[in-house]
């Protein structure tokens, strides 16, 4: 296995999100697979790294070539109902950081 | 659930690490332990996310208060150690990636 995506040399930004689920999760998966598609579908959107957690706990790292993609993506409408869907329904908590990338290391044995 | 520790308000700095294993983890879980513990005694430390995925790919934020922290614990040499028998045995690639939170949000339903 190998990342994910080629990251591009720094500065570019990272948005940091991890989100704890309530008990009602109807409808999430299909929001959070059409969030995926929009959010990739933004200018400067680079790559993405997520995992899922076993009670549920998300921890994704979006990337974005610029900060003004993220506002705009922050301001879209169809994501803002789906922000306050989750706020209403399906997260019990969460956190959002934006970071910017700064200096950058990999590795690969191949 | 909420989040795993309170963040201060930004800027404060976010290591993102996201790794890949090979087939050969002997010692690896012990190291990673260690690694954790000796990381979060690190002046600066202010708490982590972190998440493994089935096939076994580790996606971790770990976030310290400044810049000088994070130089510090990459040139400790139990860690350096630790970051060469990772590159010799453990990884088949990562990425690091160090990152100023310039922005945070976050929900709680309580």
């Amino acid at each position: 296995m190998t990342a994910s995506f080629v990251r591009p040399e720094p500065p570019y930004y990272a948005v940091i999100i991890t989100t704890w689920p309530t008990e009602d999760l109807e409808g999430y998966a299909a929001m959070s697979k059409r969030m995926a598609e929009l959010g990739e579908a933004q200018p400067g959107y680079l790559g993405r790294e997520s995992l899922t957690g076993e009670d549920g706990q998300d921890l994704v790292v979006i990337y974005y070539a610029d900060e003004a993609s993220i506002t705009a993506w922050k301001a879209d409408s169809e994501h803002l109902e789906a922000q306050r869907l989750g706020r209403e329904r399906w997260y019990a908590s969460y956190t959002v950081e934006i970071a910017r990338v700064e200096r950058a290391y990999a590795f690969s044995r191949d």
